[in-house]
């Protein structure tokens, strides 16, 4: 391969699909490294930006790289940083923050007003090599092998919903078991839950649930609040539950299932103003409600790479399907298709 | 009067308003204490009962004596009670709850599943005795007198919900300047709060916030989230939000001014299912929901006792409108027109 | 068995030593039940009343049945109480609150001011009936038996000293590996710590440290602070350390082995006044220490109870030692030694 | 004045004093700020390294440049920094931390593994420029003066230490009253503490805690632990004791005097290993003691300056004595003697 070119998925214009052109390799500039790209996986974002739906055409500004879940050592860096890096094997965190706002400066800049993303706001992971700040790349020790590693960025949102709150002795709803509500799964049961509930409309999923470490799985159309809190094994009702599929139905059934002073954690992105009963699921139990969004930096990552690395929780079989990067469009397609774990596309990782 | 007979504002059948009634002076239970009612101030809650609106019909089964907010002293106690408290002044908390839940057993008392409600499930505050469990009389210092001490339980609902969460240096929005937000805005004074703005439609309310210690005031039709930004002297949003009113308008206007990472703490009782944008407004930004019912048993009390006893909160403004028991019909209409801040019950209290 | 008479064991005069009496079988009073004791085990504090050491001397004023840790059947209540429960299975809080005191009154009873403890100010758990306030009496599922149950209050140490901080994914240092270090490295490793590490002196109590879920267990004299953060797998020092031995050089390492900003949280009793470098180990790192007494009222023992009846802690390894009621000085004994896991009474219980 | 030269207060060898230079005016480096100093304040630190006490002698590398609370105007960037920057009136952290610890990366950088401190281990303030990264350089609004920004840094310890847990409603002890336990006084009354007792061997600085809003202060020889809870109306003791003196008997007063379940903050650094009772004070009551080191990165600066810049708190009466840099050994002996308030050095500063 020509050290100055490489490849990439690009959007070139804002309409549906994505072309597989070569790229000069990019320059890491002040701050930033180059990351050599092994592997990434496919985000709903991802899915949405390829088919370009309304949220994406509004959003995104091609021409484009797309992808961000991924991991790859560092094989170049920037004025500033400590040469010895390269070499280093990383997973991304694609959020870029901006260290100045409200948020940022008060410990949370998971929430930064100001946040730009990967393969969203600039070049993304679908890529030989990419360009991020030094920050964004996250050591990963050598035991973790890059179909995992390239996982932790996705996974972190599940740890960052799962460890919003104390999960140990507890019971657990999870609503919507797509990959990252998985991952809550495999930590909730890592974390020792008393008992975990995944209800999600996929007989693929469920299965999957189940082996991740959930207790029950239940189709959406069993699954009321009653059925929940049996499957809790706790009448009152569960003590934590965590939102991770988007669908209004499934935050109401949360604010249902919850106890009295419970608390929900909510990841999933309603595409729609959702109606609910504040006052009988919120206010008159004294319910907690709780935002989740991106990965807590840096004490998400922290835990994410602790638990895969010293064996807690075993993300490989959430790797259903994968793809060399010529194949991108039907791993997008794959990932599409609501069925799926999650789905790799390798793209110059060598053992591990 | 005779000692063993007793006034009472009754309820006698499901249907809209309350006749003054003569009962027999109850005795207290095991575990129960009774007390000389000194004054009772209005609730919301009493309103809805007098009109019997379709939340009253459904929940209330007369017959029953209404009210709920008041204090006086204790004369006489049940088997098992420390017989020296009789003499004692105290406030009443109104939840009579059953110590078995789980709420009840971790600590979250206020959000028992099985809570009983004085005026509403059993007789309560609008006559000149009241039987109580020993624990719900709660001791007020003799310094604090008795228009304060019959705030005391409604202020409470406005320390649970404004301490909630720090407030020293913080910027806080309260929506609703009836008494609840109003006793909120003078905590968040009292805690230090960078600053205090409060949106209400009643002119007479607003000019009452500024007096409890509200840096401002607004109306709801010039208070987007741009104006409430402006007026707290924080561009990125205030830290906390405390909805107070029970309108979704009110509730989206929280979750549009808090900044990412904010807070918003919920007291207010949406008639309907409220649709709010949880995507963008709740889950990309961040932002935690508390829902606040009741009083912490007995966090709340010991603050909200000390605010007023130690001086550091002044109730006696909220006090607009006094009423003796005989017209506690204009004193509940007085209440419903949503321009008086609290309206007192004058039963049998003498000074202080 | 005469139904009026009973077996107790009973310290009469303030000197070493007990011995097995016959007593009246006590009637509960209001409020209170009856328990046929199943099984009861033996607490350090046991043996410090038995040998009746300066501390002994100076808090109990004979005479007094011993014992406090244990579990059985309810079999009478006192006025007040539901007869439904005649027949329960229940494990007993050994702490009988005031529930009027600050600390009971905000949430905080397992520190009341005024707690009077079974075995210690009030009649105990080595007799074959005990009678304790009805909230006393934690139910049980059938599934526990009694051997575990009776353990629960010993248990709740460990898992309130434990679960005082986020275990998941966090390391963590335990020194002292008696029972209640044996559990807390139980609850670590079902709490998906990271890594757990005990110091302990004793090579037997090594060896159950490892089997209840420890990573590594070290001898004293090898564990500096460089031994346990390479243990760990931490060389920032760990997360998390929990002091079960009440020995000021166990606490020491503790506060040197911590890491910045973790946490230290204090179960065991020294015996005098510790001296440690608060400026180095505790200020200037920003470490914060938690003192710990009995259990969190009720939260501990919900989160005991589950994790043993749920299977996600086993308890019975810590079981090494059985006697009958009669043999009580040789279980006392064994205790002592220093050597053994938990040690059994049984007294009347059947199976399970 | 040469504007390529500028004065500096050096100490040359390791050995007591200082001596006024000129030096040549520092470049800011990348990500780096310059500073036109206006005015500094002297704190404890700085008068041990004058003085060359035996931890300046282990701790401190000569030569350099002392001194480091200290504001005034970003006159020069380096690379990477907004050169709007320039003109931006400033505060100055003295805390460089490294971003890359543990406690850096998981929202604890106050607590910084590799901190680098101005004045101990890079040059400092008491000069005429300053360069620090240009995250160390807060930005501080127009109204709050020279003397007062100079303070923030200072100020930011008691800000930390009193905001480490809630203090509206509390009842607050704070043993020490120099400059930075008395700025905790201002905002514990600030904060809508119930009640502020101060304990201080001087009388000047007890007068100057009820002037900063204490309700008592005490000399230590008449505050024993019963004393303390006298004066601050709660006889079960006070919620929070915030140690700022570094006397061991200070410290043991603190845990004294804590009510069970409350909570102690240290930030007074004890010379030596302090012996405490940590069975009666801290376990068997269930304390709580946090160790406080530098400010919060960034919410305390947030804070801080929010109380000041909204006249929350006066920090102006601090302010007891203001020399010129020319006679800095003055201000430094001044702050030695143990009974002033806030040493000002004024450097640059004009109005304000």
């Amino acid at each position: 391969m020509d050290e100055r070119a490489m490849r990439a998925v690009r959007k070139e214009r804002p309409e549906p699909g994505a072309v597989l052109s070569r790229l000069p390799v990019p320059e890491p500039g002040p701050g930033e490294v180059r990351v050599r790209v092994a592997a990434a996986s496919v985000c709903g974002t991802d899915v949405s930006v390829w088919h370009w739906n309304e949220w994406a055409a509004r959003r995104v500004r091609p021409p484009l790289t797309l992808g961000h879940e991924c991991a790859g050592t560092v094989e170049a860096v920037g004025a500033g940083v400590d040469p010895r890096r390269v070499g280093e094997r990383v997973a991304v965190e694609t959020h870029v923050v901006c260290g100045r706002c409200l948020a940022c400066r008060t410990g949370d800049g998971h929430a930064c007003a100001n946040v730009r993303i990967l393969g969203l706001d600039r070049d993304g992971a679908f890529a030989d090599r990419l360009v991020v700040p030094a920050t964004n790349a996250w050591p990963v020790p050598d035991g973790v092998p890059w179909h995992v590693a390239a996982l932790l960025e996705s996974f972190g949102n599940a740890v960052h919903t799962a460890l919003a709150q104390p999960l140990t002795a507890r019971t657990v709803l999870i609503t919507g078991a797509g990959p990252t509500g998985l991952g809550a799964a495999a930590v909730a049961r890592a974390a020792g839950a008393a008992s975990v509930v995944v209800v999600e409309s996929s007989p693929e999923r469920r299965a999957l649930a189940l082996r991740m470490g959930a207790d029950a799985a239940l189709a959406p159309d069993e699954a009321d609040a009653g059925a929940v809190r049996a499957a809790a094994g706790e009448a009152s009702g569960v003590d934590v539950a965590l939102e991770m599929s988007g669908s209004p139905d499934a935050l109401r059934l949360c604010l249902a299932a919850v106890r009295s002073a419970g608390r929900v954690a909510v990841l999933g992105l309603a595409p729609t103003a959702a109606a609910v009963d504040w006052a009988e699921g919120v206010v008159m139990r004294g319910v907690a409600v709780q935002g989740v969004t991106g990965r807590r930096l840096w004490q998400t990552w922290l835990d994410a790479t602790r638990l895969v690395a010293r064996g807690l929780v075993d993300l490989s079989p959430l790797v259903t399907h994968r793809f060399p990067l010529e194949e991108v469009e039907r791993a997008i397609e794959t990932a599409a298709g609501g069925h799926a774990g999650k789905v790799l596309v390798e793209i110059g990782g060598g053992s591990p």
